[in-house]
């Protein structure tokens, strides 16, 4: 029976915030390296960098009446996230849809699945992050879940759950641990300035991050042309 | 034996630039969602929209002769419809061809096979759907039929046939039917754009659909968080 | 036992720069259309057009060791080339070390898995040619070879060989043969730039290429709609 | 709006069964290369070979409606085709269906989407060329049109075309033309097993197939080893 | 840092092999056409069919020591599920690991990465679903967690989970609703069991469904060839 | 300009034989975890297990003019290995050629391309390990080089190198290597029964290879369900 759970919790914006300036790759290290969707989720246009709460959605093949009954649940500061029951690569979300959404503070999707209208949502800034552009339409016969626990490309994603998406990919962070990520995705920011600057004035990183002694433990020998048959 | 077929019939282009202007994802609706080509044809760049008639090319593996014969038969408004015998990736079209192409009137190339040269055809702003990019180019051996029906990514194609091709994917028209379809997109885009409008405002899908109701004889049943398990 | 050799063989930086203009298509041509790697292989931003010595590196899956090790051998001029020991896709550079790569004269990367940072390395201008965009970044336990010959996306490629990449794929010259091949590849871009004149005043393909006598003897039957079944 | 055409004209038995006997390579040469469907299109078991008049059938994502429509038009000898309006991997049929086609005299099914129950299928001998296996079943809301002409895996089918099947693929004969390709397709046979058996006496190709002239006019040079480089 | 987690709930084993009578298609429609893994899991040989309690486990991209720890853990009637933190093709079990699994009485694997010696597997009867097949082994030097939740293929699985895999793929089933959808699986198939007998016999689903009123009320229209235009 | 090597050296069959009873992925590991050709390459039956002495062949797309060459320069023991120029699936070995093959010695057939009548080759039980099944044949129109160094799915192979295939895929031996890659296997061979039969008993890997302290280095913590969280 198809379920639309009402008042799901979510995380702060401020962290939700400091989460997408961190980016993907810096967030996916912060926490242990995991959270990842599958990398075939690939942005529509870039540059784009966005931090969102998860609103999930299930979608039937070929048809996005879940979508219609997620706009209904949105709040400012969501990012719609859709997983199709069975693989499919149809045009779920074209202008229209994403007219609704931006007018209810959505900020972006994530979509195992396809979307259409690209040149549109292009010009109105509104990013999606999909596995394929199709100009398919959908129906609107079978709903699904919304606001469930979903796993979307890979991951898994429960109401709430911050999700940052940028041109490296899309993330999920447990809603109760976004804040002690985001502290630890600012320290590794710092950390990696400091580091970006040596290396930009011709440091080596087997100096910085001290691998000469490890090199030698793993038996790399050096040789010099042409004695390296 | 290789057919080349001269004095094909061609759509009006007034008719194919009205289908263009209407874009992809809304012919491929007006005409009962049908005509869509595979969806892995995509635009070496984007924003691109183009409509043509289809002049038809069959080419032999790694062999673009096909594609010398057919420029001879091209007239101003059509559009190049490339398909090889068997798959191929090679990079069939290059900016001397795409050259040749556009001084003979040819829009744009539609090609199940790959494309080269992209740099120099995105400069030129000669738009071309295709299945791969490819620096291999392609030998002159063995020639095939041209303004033949063929199918292409998917889909049955005849001379004179209308292609619309966007950012969304590639569609085709049959002749016959490409004054009745051009009515029915203008329509859609009609009562497209005063729907768009009050979503922009805020209005749900949900209460413009009329959905409600059917949602309900669905079985779908809202609950409060955390209720939901 | 992973080796390191030094001082391999370049090739001249003059030699390099001539096949970069001359571009992918036409010195893959000027070779006999050999050496082209796997079409997969495409640029994170376009255009793109590089040349350089290739710097050759193996990664283990999953571990950018190598990568470190390469850049204390890096001389100006060069273009890193990775290929991992198993397919994977993970991120293997990001914009740390594309700015120590950098810092240290490599002109780019080719390489057969992931990149990741995309948005930065494109702001740097620092050019990568990759099979996968991703978050995921690698560990370094795992060191490898560098600069011994190796295959990476189909092609074998050795230390000083010349890689010139851009929009259209990756092509590599042997280093005995670059001052042939761009001999040859300047010969054809001359014919080539007289040639597109030609054809873009209209003159056909068919007349230029003399195909119209070969096209009778392949048995082209010429008729007319609609006597084409 | 869906359309299901009756009394459509079918090829005689004799021919079908002929066509199945000489194999879809075969078949495919005889008609001048032309008719094969698209080669990820794979027998669910091996070996496996089958003939039929072809049992057209459209339809939509996850919706299997149509085939349920298609066996009321069944006649013994046919062969169900089926397309999805979209992309889907979805397991459209499964032992129940198959078991139905069956007891109306179908032989087979060719399908570019899922199939599921594959181990009963394999049991009951009823062979299946499918795109995918897929446990996922559909549902029966979107009814599409049945015994009009499709493009199934990039071939164009209408009803009563020959449709052969074997371990090699798929491909399509137009009724009209079955009976020419027959007679050609057991010409190629007869001469195919007199050269298979000076082939098995260790002739040369090179030699039955006249090439030793051609190879010198191509230019190919014959030198010892190791003065290959 | 990785965890092992001791003692995690199973599900009753006469349960377990309930389901796995019934079958992945089976045991997906009962219980609400969820669970199912991503199709392109496939078996390395058929047929097959084995129901277990998840033993999970995450490897790092070419590591298989989580596996070796997994063991230790693994009790009767278990099933091995793993997924690599990062996508990877490397064979990660061969006939040792397999050897060691199976006196551990472990009853097969499931995998969302490679699998190597499947010819000696196969002898052995212990049957795998993998993404790839793949000579290339791996190391031990990354740890990751055993008997966590884990997302594999697409699915969110916790230990003791019941798998269920066969021939047409792989299902998860909630320990704690194990026992519920099993009875409805069991129902299913006995409905199905009448139902494929009067299909056997000839009677149509469109009577057995009792479709034909909404199909005419869906506007499906029935003519005679050749008016099918 | 096409070349053709005569009298390339070869390996001796005794080495070829004991690497083929070793297998694929114990020569991979035994001569440092390289040489192994992509994935994709799969054999059209199963079991399948061959040795042999490269004998090279490059083919343009589309066309097998080379393989007829090739034959010429067989000796018994040969494994024809085959890449083609540009991408391509076509089906370049037939029952025809593959009965000349046979009967030159040639023991089986590796080809980046695809491959047709796979019933009749089944039955003939010559192994071959391809890309792609496909019915669309070849022509003979441009001939390529054989007997010189190739890059075959992704691995560099020159004549009379060895090439083992079995279930788990293909590698190559450098034929200078050869004898000590044969040592190294047969070691492995002798080890790893020994380790089988210890884990048969159920010794646990973890102390077979005395992991144990090095798990706890790598800060693997165990705890008690339910306290994973």
């Amino acid at each position: 029976m198809p379920t639309v759970v009402r008042n799901t919790p979510r995380t702060d914006l401020e962290i939700v915030d400091g989460l997408a300036r961190a980016g993907v790759a810096t967030v996916h290290e912060a926490q242990g390296r995991t959270g990842l969707l599958r990398g075939d989720i690939r942005p529509i246009f870039r540059p784009a960098r966005v931090g969102g709460n998860a609103l999930t959605c299930e979608v039937a093949p070929g048809d996005n009446w879940s979508i219609h009954i997620a706009v209904e649940q949105a709040q400012p500061g969501d990012l719609l996230v859709v997983t199709p029951t069975s693989p499919c690569d149809d045009g779920y979300v074209g202008d229209l849809l994403a007219e609704s959404l931006q007018a209810h503070g959505v900020r972006g999707v994530v979509i195992d699945a396809g979307i259409r209208d690209v040149a549109s949502l292009t010009d109105m800034g509104f990013p999606v992050w999909s596995k394929a552009i199709s100009a398919q339409g959908t129906v609107k016969e079978t709903p699904g879940n919304v606001q469930t626990p979903i796993t979307c490309a890979g991951a898994y994603i429960r109401p709430g759950d911050v999700i940052v998406a940028d041109d490296d990919g899309v993330v999920v962070v447990r809603r109760e641990q976004a804040a002690t990520v985001l502290e630890a995705a600012e320290a590794r920011q710092a950390n990696e300035a400091a580091k970006r600057k040596r290396l930009a004035e011709g440091e080596l990183g087997l100096d910085i991050y001290a691998m000469r002694e490890r090199l030698a433990g793993r038996g790399v020998r050096y040789v010099d042309y042409p004695d390296s048959s």
